[in-house]
């Protein structure tokens, strides 16, 4: 392939025992994988080996302490993608980072010296937080409201950007004699904003991608903003052609009317995958890693999610699309529930067929090899999407079954690259590099 | 050796150029090193040649745009530590961090990440941050009063060492069927006080040193204060016996007065080597590092920098130790000033050998390799220091120097290891473990 051809990117999300809470029962290895780097090593080798765009942590500063749980978001994720990065080559890495509870100053300059340490490699999905939980670890102050947070991350993401360009090398001019550098690449930014009046200049370098690649997930009304304004890789759930569709041309249009070009935008939504021999093997691997235990399971876990009285439920009947649309005032991510009201919109489906299409928010995608490679390729080759985030179920499992079974396919139909090309993640992803 | 004989520990600064921002023109490299990682990668390999116990970053969140200043602090340390430990093994990292400007829970957290991936290798030393130029990169407030600062880096500490146990898999009972893990391993901490309101608990373990050793620098009263109080291994400068006796004695019976067994404190001060084959070649060497290019240019840098008019100025005459002590009030750093006073005041030194006994605010020990190597033991051998922080005047060439020269007999004399022992940082400083 060349670089002028248009690539399917992957992505692969790698935070402890996988993505769906009741399938470590099924994984192989134990409960101190979750804290142990060696564990995140192998498998960002594994992702590498399928040549990964990038491996994926979200993220939130807190712990869940419900007996049930399991810890999902534990070591800090650019503390950890920065090791990984001096262990293992070419892949790039996806670290969540809060715009509520960092200071741009700091954060520009952590995500900056990781992107000059990697080569170029990093991309920071900005979250604005959601959870009052997390507020309870950072003052006494709740949560403040979706609004004001999703403000506050797009003005984070203005003078973040001012910071990293603050001082360029590429900037100077002749050292005089007797001087070790041109000062003058550097120079004070004088940020006055609603949130930030920072003085600058940052006082790391600019990096080889310019400033780190910006992923960014959020599907309500604010969310859409902060993607059309800053979004590069736009991080969602899709779980169908048209709902993809729309989605996509929602974005691209918002950030034309911002004056932004949207050729510089990717959409990359989560997906499930689940591989088997057959695709009858596959229909049982999702009734157990969903923790549902069979096919009623996932009927009656979908009853309840979704507030139906099991006496008047016809699992073999129509959904109303009417029915599913989630609350915009609730307090969890709005995008997680979107993606089933608008799947509804857009096709007829029973609550039989619809269990088998989303699993933990996300696509699910599910069958023989050949079944999961047509279904990546589906929405990806009409342009849809440029890519996946792909969710594995089970880490190392649902990532080994993946490299080893469908990449080949992918790459045999030739979508998807058989080694590394280019150096940045900005080059991988043909994203713009900053002026 | 075996675990129990008292030895020499050492740490190497190796920010960018070396310590002396003059010395530069005279290294090997060039000025792209300083944001390069494979620069301070080949750094820390030296170190580790030289068996230290642990590389140190000094730190400040701001850039100094003077065109005849050199950038000192790039890359964010904790980043670059991250890195630096995931590529060279055994030895440790001194990690500078603003307990003004950061929050606990995350500075908590990426501080207990890098411990735990690294196997129990990090220092922080945790600053308060004097800088006007850094407050001013994190909002439009000034600089608290350093009371109030020091005041805030004690609870901020208070804070950090509750978050750091407050998840700890040793707690874990067993774990019933079914569950992944016996949560009540993690607790609320609940913390509410004069500068925090923090739930806890912290969403990474504990790792293998129970808690980062905890570095602290500072010779105000505040600071001696949050030494005694929190102070693991003390990085300060000491030009003279009688003067570190004094700082040794204090710092200990003010963490007798708060209740703290003094038998945890390590006094490690900050001392700048200059090695040649001869003692003139040195005094040479120290000439052009510090910029001052002859000795006559040591006593004009040492008359204006305290204020001595040089019509009156006999570089012959014995100093009166009262014209030196350093203005409380001042911005900068107490410590850094009060050096000189002290050493006046317990030894009638005159300013031509003034001079000579510091460097960069530290203790200067210039000679041949057996020269320093005595320098270095006088002050240990009799436990007025634990150990050093070498701030060599150059990087890379002052480290080779000293780990080609002084290094062996150091080794030779039985006061310091061949090779690395022990795995943790808290074990190289036989530090006790946290409750």
């Amino acid at each position: 392939m060349t670089t002028t051809t248009r690539r399917l990117n992957l992505n692969v999300g790698i935070n402890t025992t996988g993505y769906l809470g009741n399938a470590w029962p099924y994984r192989t290895g134990n409960r101190h994988d979750i804290a142990d780097p060696a564990y995140y090593r192998r498998l960002t080798e594994l992702a590498h080996k399928g040549v990964f765009d990038a491996v994926f942590f979200s993220d939130h500063p807190a712990l869940m302490t419900d007996p049930n749980s399991r810890p999902f978001h534990t070591l800090d994720p650019l503390i950890l993608c920065t090791a990984l990065a001096a262990q293992v080559p070419d892949i790039g890495f996806v670290a969540t980072v809060s715009s509520t509870y960092n200071s741009p100053y700091n954060l520009a300059r952590r995500t900056q010296s990781l992107d000059v340490i990697s080569g170029g490699r990093l991309i920071i999905n900005i979250v604005s937080s959601f959870n009052p939980n997390v507020a309870a670890n950072f003052g006494s102050d709740p949560l403040p409201p979706r609004k004001e947070r999703y403000a506050r991350a797009s003005e984070f993401l203005d003078v973040a950007k001012e910071l990293w360009a603050s001082w360029d090398p590429a900037r100077e001019g002749d050292v005089p004699e007797g001087r070790f550098w041109d000062a003058s690449s550097a120079h004070a930014i004088d940020h006055e904003g609603d949130y930030f009046t920072i003085k600058g200049p940052l006082n790391v370098p600019r990096g080889p991608q310019g400033h780190p690649v910006i992923a960014q997930a959020g599907a309500s009304e604010g969310g859409i903003d902060l993607a059309a304004r800053h979004g590069e890789i736009i991080y969602c759930n899709i779980l169908s052609r048209p709902a993809g569709q729309a989605f996509g041309k929602k974005v691209k249009d918002r950030a034309v009317s911002f004056g932004r070009d949207p050729s510089g935008i990717r959409i990359v939504p989560g997906l499930v995958p689940i591989v088997a021999d057959t695709h009858e093997e596959a229909l049982r691997k999702h009734e157990l890693f969903s923790g549902a235990g069979s096919e009623d399971g996932l009927l009656k876990r979908f009853a309840k999610e979704n507030g139906i009285d099991l006496a008047d439920f016809d699992p073999d009947a129509v959904l109303d699309p009417a029915q599913f649309i989630p609350d915009p005032n609730r307090i969890q991510a709005v995008g997680m529930g979107l993606g089933l009201s608008e799947l509804l919109t857009h096709e007829s489906l029973t609550a039989r067929q619809a269990v088998r299409r989303s699993e933990g928010h996300h696509r699910l995608v599910l069958g023989t090899p050949e079944q999961v490679a047509d279904g990546l390729i589906d929405l990806w080759a009409d342009g849809t999407v440029d890519g996946y985030t792909i969710q594995p179920p089970r880490a190392p499992d649902d990532i080994e079954d993946f490299v080893e079974k469908v990449v080949p396919i992918l790459q045999d139909r030739g979508v998807y690259p058989r080694a590394y090309e280019q150096t940045t993640i900005r080059d991988r992803y043909g994203l713009p590099y900053p002026d």
